[in-house]
């Protein structure tokens, strides 16, 4: 009997979420086992409002199904939203089965971050517990922080990590040109892991220079070593970069941002708006005096899908199909992973894990991939980063302007 | 008699500026009358000190002359440096003609933004009133602002313009996956003009949404009708995008960032890091009550050349070259201009205006291009801007990221 499928994403934007929706469409539209595919908007609560939408209608042309993959984001939406434990609150779960019964849904596969793992997790585990045995369900991996464990790497992250090592390459050259001395900071997301920061050593592969000091949030980070790395650095060149990560947190584990704050407050009894970056800036230009500047790479490193790489859009497709590929061979309660079977040629293995296995786990960067002075990335980082980063994915311009899909209003 | 050829680049950095200088290159190559190609590192302060590097030897091999149409920032180093007038100290422009003397130099190409301009406008009046004749200057311009007068655009422009309209593109797929109400202000270089903040109107072109609200330095800015509406235009969607030129001023002209900050001083009685955005959005999270976050999209929107408009970087290059030839044909003490003969097809011819005429003139975008109501753009500025960004330009990547040219060491 054939079933329907419903596909959902959740978690913070990147570029590559709707390369996977992509995939789950064309397995799903593909799939002899299934009927039609809805889409719900805004993730779990969006399903839990019943705002379900009709895909197999919408991608009728093959032409949306590429443009999605230039898309960046969610164009399903996305929410903030854990589900409660059904144990304490059976409300939630009870109220998704029947959303799901209602549309005949067989298979659900869910694309996002922890937050999301932790929603197929809870509801696949009611599932379980109330032999609910008629609706598989799925998680796809997504972000752009890579902090998602089991899996080799989450899509989404090769792009921003593309984008990383590109701007920082341009940024080199922008900094420069000038015969003064000048500090750049760059403040780069990651509120909990480094993988993101790291790969601003990418900028080096073609023989540029920067970053000259990259620190990552799996070390204490020390002031007054950073001000011994700037000068020491500023023996050597008159211009440096540093790549810092958001979540720096010094030697008792608070983060550096709040820690400063507190400090700004209490000098002078008000909030002070504050980055990491703005800080060390300021902390820079007291203590070394030369011209600093700070550069937040913001929203745009996890939404510039003009510049995303091909090895990630495509390894994002491949697990949106072969997710659904699962669920409809009967899986359910798992996550989809990337095995690295081999480094040259680069090549990738698709596998399943429980479900249980990643939720409230976090993958951080190993400490013996930072150098012991914690200022710097180790050449294993540069090898695991490399091959996620290649190809450039062959966006279609408008009018000088790349081309977005959009849901029809 | 062969004379030599000597090139310059100064002010900030632009996408366009060593493309530029590729046309000066070539033209220099392929003219009889050229000698030699020299090169002078950070601009008239570089010169005055002598730092002049052969530059045919350097690109004796063609493929380096395309790989600079797509670095960023100069090749050649810049400088903040104005000339004293030679009336009142005759030391620099003495100086300055002894090196040109000493090396032979007939021809002397300055590319750059108004201060650079400046110095050829000395130099030449210097020459001209000590009846040296020998020695052409022309001034080609750059800047990623497009505040010089006369001509219809600066090189570095168009290729900002298309960073910004596709980053804007971008950040409006990321900012509206949440159903809760949520405001992003991004701003955007520009201290005296707002040519680069109109440009993120181009982001609509392909159907986004975004920006919702546009305010150019040009107007002065009200804080009461801002949130007038921002208020109203919440009332038809709940995500909404704003751009604001970081060069805003109050309606007494004074720059709204110091105006806020003098507040915020007088209240804390010491100094707080701000920019036009961030106090905006300190602001905006009083008045209004929903997320907020502000974007500043730093140095990468002048520097991102690996999304280069294609029509930039050819003219660019085309106005390099013009230089080249109208020095040679004995013109001096002017500009490189570009005039839009026609629309569409559209089309550009270079003409030279006496470089006093560029002088101490800035060209802000033209009130009756800016809504009555101060908070969008009107359908001219969009006609204007269109040509400027189109084409996508080829750029050459190795190992996933995009390869730039380096001076030697």
């Amino acid at each position: 009997m054939k079933k329907n499928l419903l596909v959902a994403q959740s978690g913070s934007p990147s570029a590559a979420i709707n390369a996977t929706l992509c995939g789950v469409l064309e397995q799903g539209l593909a799939d002899a086992n299934i009927e039609k595919i809805y889409g719900v908007k805004n993730g779990i609560m969006g399903l839990l409002s019943e705002r379900l939408i009709n895909l197999t209608e919408m991608f009728s042309d093959k032409a949306d199904l590429q443009l999605l993959c230039q898309t960046p984001s969610s164009i399903l939406g996305s929410c903030h939203m854990k589900l409660s434990a059904w144990e304490e609150n059976p409300f939630e779960c009870e109220r998704a089965v029947a959303i799901l019964r209602k549309y005949r849904i067989g298979y659900f596969v869910y694309i996002g971050g922890s937050d999301s793992m932790d929603t197929v997790h809870k509801l696949s585990d009611y599932c379980k517990a109330h032999n609910i045995q008629d609706i598989q369900m799925i998680g796809v991996p997504k972000t752009v922080d890579n902090d998602l464990p089991e899996t080799d790497h989450s899509p989404g992250f090769g792009s921003a990590a593309k984008y990383i090592g590109t701007t920082f390459s341009e940024i080199a050259c922008d900094c420069s040109v000038y015969a003064l001395p000048s500090i750049t900071l760059v403040e780069i997301m990651g509120q909990e892991t480094g993988w993101l920061t790291a790969a601003s050593a990418l900028a080096r592969i073609n023989g540029n220079g920067a970053p000259d000091l990259i620190y990552l949030c799996e070390k204490p980070f020390s002031i007054d070593r950073f001000l011994f790395d700037v000068r020491e650095k500023m023996m050597e060149k008159h211009s440096i970069i540093i790549a810092v990560s958001e979540g720096l947190r010094n030697e008792e584990g608070e983060y550096l941002a709040e820690s400063l704050q507190h400090r700004a407050e209490d000098a002078v009894g008000q909030r002070i708006l504050a980055s990491v970056s703005r800080f060390l800036e300021e902390i820079l230009r007291k203590e070394i005096g030369c011209k600093v500047r700070s550069v937040e790479l913001n929203l745009m490193q996890r939404c510039a899908s003009h510049i995303a790489s091909v090895v990630d859009i495509q390894e994002a497709r491949r697990m949106g199909a072969a997710a659904v590929q699962y669920a409809v061979e009967g899986g359910s309660g798992e996550m989809v992973c990337l095995q690295r079977v081999s480094q040259e040629p680069y090549e990738t293995e698709i596998f399943f894990v429980p479900i249980e296995t990643v939720v409230d786990h976090v993958k951080e960067v190993p400490l013996e991939w930072i150098h012991e002075d914690g200022n710097d990335i180790m050449p294993e980082m540069m090898e695991y980063l490399l091959p996620l980063i290649q190809g450039e994915f062959p966006c279609t311009f408008c009018n000088g302007i790349p081309v977005h899909f959009h849901l029809p209003k």
